[in-house]
């Protein structure tokens, strides 16, 4: 791991001339934007992967502006610092955590929506946005953004363009990525530029829209979004929900979906460990004598949808399913799902939990989640899953009680062997959460020598001295680490 | 323009040097592999962009396999020969015509679906499969693969991937990078890697899957495709045709089937010197009353789709769309279709068609085609329209007689006037076709300084020795130019 953890703020222990600098940089941006009190670096030196390895920043600008950034990634530049980008900080994979000698830049004061093009079915939204304002802003004019993270309700647009995040409709809609028309983004020489486009389609030069989602902050910093939004009209949820006596059942279930040629809105699962956890807190009176739970959405209207859901539900009782139930009121639809919501912060209760996001052909997900049991009880870890079931994307969710540092070492092992688990499986050690800090050692794994090479060969092209984001995104031994500067910092100010 | 044209092949103009070296090359590859011959060379020099410049290849190789692609590209390296990858050579942009100084890598041969997962609804195709053959292999077992450019029953799915190939249904389903979910790449130091993943999502690393999508051979040459597939069932295709009084009044149609919130799965448009061409040639008995002509699909199967239809079918009326037909049976559906297909080869009889691809936002279609139908009047050119309505992707074909030089000078004056009345309109000047060579100049006015100059950090990054395809997809100066070496080659072998 590039980052030595701990959690006491480096503030007092600035040497005179990086306090002149930063007096410099407060000079440069607007009154307040500029935060170096120790509760406020701490406040800003993680995102919410708390087994990531942080050192606080030197400080925190809160932008309010593309301007602000730019001229904070000038400034980090002329003084050889770092600049770690931040959206609401809700990332699961240190992606946001500050590093060495670093500037957090946050966008979260960059909240506005700027425009909402009904007739051209679009968006540009300041980054610091969060998904839910932009989903309602738009479904006042008949619109409708479909990425849904979890985290829809505290995530940022900007924070979801930077890894590409997904949800839980993007089973049939698709990920941020698909939504993303074009960008705004400060370059590493604090250049602003916009890629990307306005029409619904374009192809002039290469896709460095693409290029710049999921790149996690390391090739620049995305300030505004303009997003494709479909109507909102002409969708009518209805919800499938059904309990099963064993992960495999629930499995085929999934598998009998698919093969019946029916793509679902959504399509998740929740194994007995979550459902005790919700059950436990929340008292819903769930059905104690089941294992797994399947809810399903489909979202063709009338008739249409409600064969969908028919069949469906069908599919699920052959399967072995029981307690099937069949939702077409928007208020039940949401009370079904609403387990799903609440299996997270359900267990979040029982200790810090480290989230996997492996993501395995949709046919090896029995075969993964009887691994990840396998590993759960080898190496003694408490592991609860929800699954985007329809996409194969699962996360296994590790949990060590607070102060247990043996469980904690367990768990990071059971996390390592589940990437390899996913890895043999022919999956991808990320769907949806990002590499960040902790898939680092996975996606070295993952990605082939000469594919390693290609990151490097771009990250060095668009930001020479390797000033944002540094270490992340991608395993890159040249990257600054520690506290020291590295090779490429050297490099950058030669 | 980089390359000067010519007809001319230059095989017998070989130097002794390049003559051993081909033999070195004929010697690596299969039997038959490599085409020295004056009419292949010509054969394969040039794509459907007849207009862009060209020069004859040194050779051309048929590749069976992506070790023959690597062996190439290898052997270019070290020969200091640019090389060109060419799929069915049906680009309608100039990204597939041969430059100074190459080597042609045809990837027609390689051309076996080499597996569909049904379960995982994905395929895995070589780059010289057609998209159509594609398309009805998977059909075959209940898949559908969306992208369908007009050209689908001749272009390859790698030439679809290596432009980003639009097409008709992309207006409700997307373009090909929507469907590609891995690639097998020949880099230009001739190694192999694999992009991308066969889950459903995965955010490992930077997207360069994307990146090398609509990339045209400039940063790597694509031997294998991933694709992501829907199921075929669920879809009733529904067709609704108008005939309108003006394009102003098409346009208000097409404006009120957004504005219903209505994604049809095709919105075409044609205009009345297409409508009277295809007459001329078929002889359908189409209506001469009129002067433009909607064609749009749904395909919501049951009651949702006949009541989608019927409402487009209440807007074209509204907006003054006479003659409106609703067609429900999929012959009809494609008789009503045909009219579109046809618009392209009957234009080809009238002489050489310089193909546009403009793509304005959806709402200034009216104005873009009263611009374009002004532009033909001032520069005394034929202009007949096609266009992608649904998507604001207008494909203005401009044709001159064959042999009028100045008809011909004053079509080229005409196709820089649109891409700037594109551009004044926030649109992009390729929708779907690609920059290639045409479109160099576009690029050029449409991406800002600081843009291109990523562009070229990227290129320079993948491609240090400018070795494939120099001087396409966007305007670089320091490509080879001619039948010299650029500054690019010279730094590659310093």
């Amino acid at each position: 791991m590039p980052h030595p953890t701990t959690a006491t703020p480096s503030a007092g222990g600035i040497d005179l001339a990086a306090e002149l600098a930063l007096r410099e940089l407060i000079a440069l941006l607007p009154e307040g934007a500029v935060l170096v009190g120790s509760a406020a670096l701490a406040d800003y030196s993680h995102d919410d992967a708390e087994w990531a390895p942080f050192v606080p920043p030197l400080a925190v600008v809160l932008a309010t502006s593309t301007d602000d950034v730019a001229a904070t990634v000038r400034f980090a530049g002329a003084n050889g610092l770092a600049v770690v980008a931040r959206g609401a900080g809700t990332g699961l994979s240190g992606g946001a955590n500050s590093v060495a000698d670093c500037i957090v830049v946050s966008l979260e004061r960059m909240d506005r929506v700027l425009e909402i093009d009904v007739g051209e079915r679009l968006a540009v939204a300041q980054a610091g946005v969060i998904n839910n304002a932009l989903r309602i802003a738009v479904a006042e004019q008949g619109l409708w953004y479909p990425p849904d993270p979890a985290s829809y309700a505290i995530s940022t647009i900007g924070g979801n363009a930077a890894t590409n995040a997904g949800g839980i409709c993007c089973v049939k809609y698709g990920v941020t990525r698909d939504y993303i028309l074009g960008l705004t983004v400060v370059l590493a020489d604090g250049q602003t530029v916009r890629l990307g486009r306005r029409t619904a389609k374009g192809v002039t030069g290469y896709d460095l829209t693409a290029l710049m989602i999921g790149s996690e902050g390391t090739l620049g910093i995305i300030t505004e979004v303009t997003v494709k939004l479909l109507p909102l009209a002409g969708r009518e949820e209805r919800a499938i929900v059904g309990y099963f006596p064993s992960l495999t059942a629930a499995g085929d279930a999934v598998a009998g979906v698919a093969s019946a040629g029916i793509v679902p809105s959504a399509l998740e699962l929740i194994d007995r460990m979550c459902l005790r956890a919700v059950e436990d807190w929340q008292g819903f009176g769930l059905p104690s004598d089941v294992d797994t739970l399947l809810m399903a959405k489909v979202d063709e209207p009338g008739s249409t949808g409600l064969a969908l859901a028919e069949r469906i539900a069908e599919i699920f009782a052959l399967a072995g399913g029981v307690h099937v139930e069949l939702a077409t009121e928007q208020d039940e639809v949401d009370r079904l799902f609403l387990a799903r919501r609440l299996a997270y912060p359900a267990l979040e209760r029982l200790g810090p939990v480290l989230t996997e996001d492996v993501c395995v052909p949709r046919g090896r997900v029995p075969e993964m989640l009887g691994r990840i049991q396998a590993t759960a009880e080898r190496h003694d870890v408490v592991i609860a899953n929800i699954a985007h079931a329809g996409d194969g994307n699962l996360h296994p969710l590790i949990i060590a009680p607070v102060g247990d540092e043996a469980a904690k070492a367990r768990a990071k092992e059971a996390f390592d062997e589940i990437v390899a688990d996913c890895l043999a499986l022919g999956g991808t050690v990320t769907g949806e959460h990002g590499v960040g800090l902790l898939k680092l050692p996975g996606a070295a794994q993952e990605l082939e020598p000469r594919v390693l090479a290609m990151h490097r060969a771009i990250k060095d092209a668009l930001d020479p001295a390797g000033l944002l984001n540094p270490g992340k995104a991608f395993p890159d031994q040249r990257a600054r680490t520690g506290s020291g500067a590295s090779d490429a910092r050297t490099r950058g100010e030669a």
